[in-house]
């Protein structure tokens, strides 16, 4: 069983390691060729599918396109300079507070 | 700073302890309460302030919407009875794949 | 100059006609052929390209990207049998309705 | 019921004239208190929920969801000073073409 974060971490460095390919053999480095909009128009076409499968009510569809939102986030976070650790302190901030405080912490 | 190996596990424990608490004391259980559509709703709102905040070239901003959407991705989860492990394994196929196999395999 | 609803109406009546056209020829008829999942993603993907072009400024882009939402809504209504008309009757409601009042009226 | 025809302008000249009313008492005075990021927000917000309520295959609440993300439009429009005959006029270059050349109109 994965590692969640292990996955995460390695896949960040795929995709960092990917950005500067050829983009006629990387889908990674197809999306920073083509520039920033293309990259961000996934993170909404991604989160659409997300919803259409969760409407469904299909777990093994919602797992894959939670996968793909999540996998676009990362190639977004390496076009950004964020780091996966940077995201991970955000949550770990939400974990460590509770309830409607918890919610407060978010919109700080 | 907690653990980072261990966040997204954790914060998956948390969101499933809080779902039945009571809706004004929990965030969480509020989303619950409200329903479905709540939760899906928040999908589409957090990934069009990720969206945005990357327009705003926000490193600071794009780590917290990050959060956020994967957040709600947690709860989206956990209301569908879909694991963290699930959508690793997925997010782990893509790892093991390069380039455009490793599109063909999202799409699959 | 012409009459919104009139182009409104008379697109929506071409959408119509073109459904069953061969999905070789007609854009319309190949995402009819796709399936639903096909033309929701689309409203996905142009909200997410108009809230792009709104943030880059650029007013011409944002009337084109405005422009692809709503001929894909139109798409939208064409599949679900809902017609211009209502759309704007619920839009005429909103209409009559001021400041917060419509707000409520909204969410009615 | 009020004149179809013209409820897209009419609708567009209120919003433009409540833009700089009293926030509390005009819900389009308060987005624009807001300022852009509310407004955008919106915009993947009712195309969420145009989404889901085509998933439902609830045609009353298509027609109510469409109403808010255009009516959302119309107020990003005022925005950003695109008239909605720039909207239209773009539509009507649309409805003038045919099958895949008129998608590739729209990519131009």
């Amino acid at each position: 069983m994965p590692d969640p974060e292990e996955v995460l971490t390695r896949l960040a460095a795929t995709i960092a390691a990917r950005r500067s390919a050829d983009p006629k053999a990387s889908y990674v480095a197809s999306l920073f060729a083509k520039g920033e909009d293309a990259i961000l128009k996934k993170i909404g076409e991604e989160a659409t599918e997300t919803v259409m499968a969760a409407k469904d009510g299909d777990p093994r569809r919602i797992a894959m396109e939670v996968a793909d939102l999540w996998f676009h986030c990362l190639v977004l976070l390496e076009r950004y300079g964020v780091t996966v650790d940077e995201v991970m302190a955000e949550l770990a901030r939400r974990e460590g507070t509770s309830g409607h405080s918890e919610k407060a912490a978010r919109e700080r």
